[in-house]
């Protein structure tokens, strides 16, 4: 996508080992124009996939989520991160390891709003190893419900997560995939 | 707002301790039809206040503050919980007691994102204590940035929470306001 590509370009900040901040207007300010856009985007990807419930993890997730479902016409439900030893039974519950932190975290979803009638589609800002979103598919293969696929907006395509995604048979569209970081400089995949 | 309390009747879930649960809707499962109108209706409580930017905290608080921003035009920022002790500086830093748990986390939003030229609606799910909204409140007074009013979904009236934020000379605005709860059902404060 065009314009999430300029846009990196323009506001994004690049830092030695591979770190992409893009936090001026996707996960920490964030720009609902740019998302609006990026929301239509993904409708146009996953148009007539029957799409009924669109699932991300807290919290950077969230924003463009809730804007994208705008466009489905249909609910969000975010999975939450917690560290409390006894979850009720009333969830589902996966392990997720963060790349960033080096630590692992569980993740749950209540149960009662997740089921084996909804098609699933599965948003994150940003995919890079993948244990995000395979936390989140584990999530949705327990509750029956089928996974049409994975959004994303930004990509890192020299990391492993889009191939360990789509090994589980989940097709995954990125809306900018970042190629390489030479110099500050931010490299995309031409899509 | 009719359409909210209504809902808060039908779906909402009332607990011992006062504890009301909007799970279904607002704080993990997401309508965003409905946050949609709530953004409609925080808009028109705010017209011509010169709003340019809203500031929430994550996570409950990002879905309903992203879809408001779009009636204001305005970009999100999202004041993150840490537990980091070296905060960088380039961040500005205060503390908040959590009512729930019981426990104290620092809050940070980037010097970046926030400073004397922005009037700034800070918008949250829930105010019970109102500790979150008077932790966002300081974030904007050390910024210098001048705060135009809080719009919550869900004020609980017999809680302290509006008195205090109201003792800083804020404005508040609460979409629901639930007066008591009382054999599992939910009695709201006329507006």
């Amino acid at each position: 996508m065009k314009l999430l590509e300029e846009r990196i370009i323009k506001d994004g900040q690049v830092f030695p080992g591979n770190i992409l901040k893009v936090d001026s207007f996707l996960n920490h300010q964030i720009d609902v124009e740019l998302l609006s856009k990026m929301g239509e985007e993904i409708k146009r990807l996953y148009e007539g996939s029957g799409v009924n419930k669109i699932l991300t993890i807290e919290a950077s997730g969230i924003a463009i989520a809730s804007i994208a479902a705008q466009y489905f016409n249909c609910k969000v439900l975010f999975a939450k991160k917690t560290k409390t030893k006894n979850i009720a039974n009333s969830v589902y519950k996966t392990q997720v390891r963060s790349f960033t932190h080096g630590t692992e975290y569980d993740v749950i979803v209540s149960k009662d709003f997740i089921g084996e009638n909804d098609k699933v589609l599965i948003i994150d800002d940003f995919l890079a190893e993948g244990n995000a979103l395979l936390g989140l598919i584990d999530l949705c293969n327990q509750a029956g419900a089928e996974v049409i696929g994975c959004a994303i907006a930004v990509e890192k395509g020299f990391q492993q997560g889009r191939e360990r995604v789509e090994e589980k048979g989940v097709r995954v569209e990125s809306l900018a995939i970042v190629e390489g970081m030479e110099d500050g400089k931010v490299i995309f995949r031409k899509q």
